[in-house]
């Protein structure tokens, strides 16, 4: 069992610098968000989330979701714990205010919503999968769907979902069969099969709103024959008020390795030829609709790697503290806390400095989401569209990454304890490992970069930021305290600038080169722009500091943790530039059924 | 579900090149290993693997070992698969043939057991423990226990165990509190608590032999003051057959991540005050007896780390080979086999290149346990120890380190199927998470490594490692089909002779700064020696295909795998120099209670 306390003071110093919370504020759209209201926010969020939703994790992992003939029920507690994170108005906090929501950035959406899935990353899911649907309904939906829908949604009284996967049709949407014909009232019937949808079904809200990809049957092949519909649990009455029950159901739950509280459905659709359907958006213009609920939603999975490495730090050092063994290596003394042992230090130190940089990267590509969306200037709006665009699948795959590592790093703290399920460091582990896949594949995210975003209008926002990157280590080079991080910050964007200058003048017919090199290439972008986005907050941790403003210790431990990402991070990082370069031939050197023993 | 196929040529090109085995049957002990007989016995174990081990595997997952009022039932089929290995003459293959065994070299037994490990981890977890029981009974054990036991532990008849561990004492082995008192009859009573008692009670044999860390009351404190002593579950009669109940029980099973089949008990010697046991060796002397039971148990736990690591590859082959998913990047063709995906490649191939390096450092490492005991020459022997004892470490840390990671890439290649405990991916993944913990933690095996390992006989051993690597590397420097290996293998090696001579220069009012450089050190040293080993069969594979002899496939495959991880593993393993080498200041720049949040 572990406990949760949310680490105000870092999430504050990285809305702060990193997502740039100011400057948000004097966006007309998010003048609300002032100091106060954030720390309020923050803190309100803190306590829910250690109080009422940590406690449930473990409860969650040893129960499961549980399927009864269709019927879900979550585990004990759970509903309870949703019913007060929707009475306190949470669910609406980052939503349009003219459907009920508060209309506050998104970057501070995200701080919050990592509170809740360092808690519970199970119950974490079911607004993150409500908020894609809320952004695919407000941006594709008629007005007539928006007024019935959305308040609920909004409120959370109602939750949303994502059906987009089929057995042969995961990374490879186009190849979805799911079909949808047209009825004579302006609706759609659905009819097919649906797997691995998070909280398919489930207890805790009155109606379940599914938006579902389906083909036309006079729809073209491929991804471009795609459409969206909204598929209610029970279609509203004339009240809008959950009535007849339409014909989906969910057929079963998978059996995973983690997130057991999170309902992993197998939906039917239209069993009975039944399943009513209203379109979203145009017809054959479903993947528009999908981008919109993905793209938020990766930004939100890869804050689930932050969230996790959080909770299992906090787990770690905890344990680090406590566990006395062994004398200091060289010394006769006493036994100490293995937190003394050097060799532990570089675990927690890598697994803070880690997560910090994590947090900075995510908040900061929340922060370039708001400006893109509410920024009075127009080219703010696009270099910050840019660089939300940029950093998306970054967040996401990193994120995820060293979500998994270091979970692992905090079994590995425990020792044989962190075996035992009853420690609580195994779940952490097998919830972590979810992240790396959905929301699409850490691979698909290493491809969009390399593929889409390196060559997104001339490659203007990578250039900007890797200068941005440039800039700030030649202006603290020479410092004191901050010049170690200068040294290993330009080699490494140095690394990158050049990586992505090979990637993006490969010609298709190296598109293999390419795709070779897209997954390391994006480790290193992580790497870099976490450990650049952690450096500007020791940056500023100095400021404060001789400012003689803030807590010293915080700011002064913030600095050493950015040293130490950049003197201990940074370096193999910077060392993927061969591996990513090197081409692909060795990669086909033998045929594939030669892969085997 | 994974299916399981002895990875047979690779085994035999790892026995003769790394392991050197022809050279071993040269030493009149292993004048029997003939190629003949060693084609022989890895085919017939890779059979008994496959055929009769692996299906078992997911049943002992999803059973468990179970406990009943201190009866402990394996899953089923567990005894049937036993008796068959025990019937087979397996148990005994490498012992001396004094008590039964077959004398067989620990090289040859590393390849058998690799096929049990991959097969089915759980269950070989028995003869593992029973092997390290066999060794200390044979080099620490009066005649009369030797003569009574031995027979019955080397046939499989009983099974041996290591009871270590205590709630308080883990990595710190001194701190155990177990009691011993001296018995009028020359044996002793036993009274205590272990924990984490890999199958301290099982029902697969007649009897079960508990070698047991005690302190008698008048030992001196620490680890000066433990002996060692064999305490059985029966008693044997005057026919040495299993007699009255000794005082001991298994109080319960722990409910871990993952190898569930293996019952990790709590074990309560002489709750009764009537637990009798014989001393193994001298009294205070039972660190000797601890050592000579855990050093082959380190290589051994290391070869669970290429094991389970090649079950996973065999699994995402199969898995990317089968699954059709997209057009390659950058071609508007039909949907293709992952397999074709050079991401997909980049895994498989990192995969398989580990496994074959890791494959090759661990029977490196048990040629050198074989010429360390039975060659002829003193100075060879010594020699041999020197290597066998520097790589030890290295095998057990960075082959389970390797098998954590590779385990989680075979479930990134299933996409959302590798996070359904139904695909199997889970299983191993869970299961290889032990590896990196038991018999002495990677850290432990870090520490051992710079503190004990590189001081060792001046240094002798690993500068005469180092020298071999770069002789290699300058033999293979501007060959066509190598060179690039060399150029690798030179700067890695560079990189770890820099790091040795700064760890070892270190003096001890720098401990700190050692122990900080310690796991990365490690890590290098791994990957630099695997990539070494690897390439040395690439240099024979070259020379076989020169000659026109061997599976030419085979063969080209063995250089572009050995390519493939000098191109792509080794540079991010040999920027860990700076890591390692960057002293411990940053470590201790936060106090102990500022890690919290």
């Amino acid at each position: 069992m572990s406990r949760y306390a949310a680490p105000l003071k870092d999430m504050r110093l990285a809305l702060d610098v990193a997502a740039g919370i100011e400057d948000l504020t004097r966006i007309p759209q998010f003048s609300e968000a002032t100091p106060d209201l954030v720390d309020a926010v923050l803190d309100e969020a803190g306590k829910l989330a250690a109080e009422t939703m940590a406690p449930l994790n473990a409860v969650g992992d040893s129960q499961g979701a549980q399927w009864d003939n269709g019927v879900v029920r979550m585990p004990e507690g759970f509903k309870d714990a949703y019913d007060e994170y929707v009475n306190g108005g949470w669910n609406g906090l980052t939503f349009t205010t003219e459907h009920g929501g508060q209309g506050l950035p998104f970057a501070l959406g995200l701080a919050v919503q990592e509170t809740w899935a360092s808690a519970n990353m199970a119950l974490s899911l079911c607004p993150l999968l409500n908020q894609g649907a809320v952004e695919a309904l407000t941006h594709h939906g008629s007005e007539e769907l928006k007024r019935l829908y959305l308040p609920k949604l909004i409120s959370g009284e109602w939750a949303g979902t994502m059906n987009l996967t089929e057995p042969q049709a995961g990374s490879d949407v186009g190849a979805l069969t799911t079909r949808a014909e047209r009825a004579e009232d302006g609706t759609y019937r659905i009819k097919g099969q649906k797997i691995y949808i998070t909280f398919g079904e489930h207890d805790l809200t009155g109606n379940i709103v599914h938006l579902v990809l389906a083909r036309l049957s006079d729809a073209p092949e491929g991804t471009r024959g795609i459409s969206c519909f909204l598929v209610p649990k029970f279609l509203p009455d004339e009240n809008g008020q959950p009535g007849q029950r339409n014909d989906l159901r969910c057929a079963g739950l998978e059996h995973k390795l983690g997130i057991h509280a999170s309902p992993t459905c197998t939906m039917q659709f239209g069993d009975n030829d039944a399943c009513v359907g209203w379109l979203v958006g145009e017809e054959n213009k479903g993947l528009r609709a999908m981008f919109t609920m993905m793209n938020h939603a990766r930004i939100c999975v890869g804050l689930q790697g932050v969230a996790i490495a959080e909770r299992a730090y906090q787990q770690a050092v905890a344990f680090a503290q406590e566990r006395v063994q062994s004398a200091e290596y060289g010394s006769r003394g006493p036994s100490v806390p293995i937190i003394q042992h050097a060799l532990i230090r570089r675990k927690l130190m890598t697994m803070k400095a880690t997560v910090e940089a994590m947090r900075a990267l995510t908040y900061a590509t929340g922060g370039a989401v708001d400006r893109a969306h509410a920024h009075p200037d127009a080219d703010e709006r696009a270099k910050a569209q840019g660089l939300a665009d940029l950093l998306t699948p970054v967040v996401k795959a990193w994120c995820t990454d060293m979500g998994v590592e270091l979970t692992s790093e905090n079994i590995q703290i425990h020792g044989g304890m962190g075996f035992i399920e009853e420690s609580g460091a195994p779940q952490h582990y097998r919830d972590a490992r979810i992240a790396p896949i959905y929301e699409g594949t850490n691979g698909i995210q290493a491809m969009d970069l390399v593929g889409r975003k390196l060559a997104m209008d001339d490659g203007r926002h990578w250039k900007a930021l890797f200068a941005d990157i440039r800039d700030f280590a030649g202006a603290i080079a020479g410092d004191d305290t901050l010049g170690s991080i200068a040294e290993y910050l330009s080699d490494g964007v140095e690394a990158l600038q050049h990586a992505a200058v090979w990637l993006a003048g490969n010609d298709l017919d190296e598109a293999r080169a390419t795709a070779a090199g897209a997954s390391p290439f994006l480790t290193l972008f992580g790497t870099v722009a976490g450990g650049y986005y952690l450096a500007l907050q020791a940056r500023e941790a100095q400021r404060r500091l001789d400012a003689g403003t803030g807590d010293p210790v915080f700011l002064a431990n913030k600095i050493a943790t950015a040293r130490f990402f950049a003197e201990q991070c940074l370096p193999p990082a910077t060392a993927l530039l061969g591996p990513i370069t090197r081409g692909a031939e060795l990669f086909y050197a033998l045929e594939p059924d030669q892969f085997a023993a």
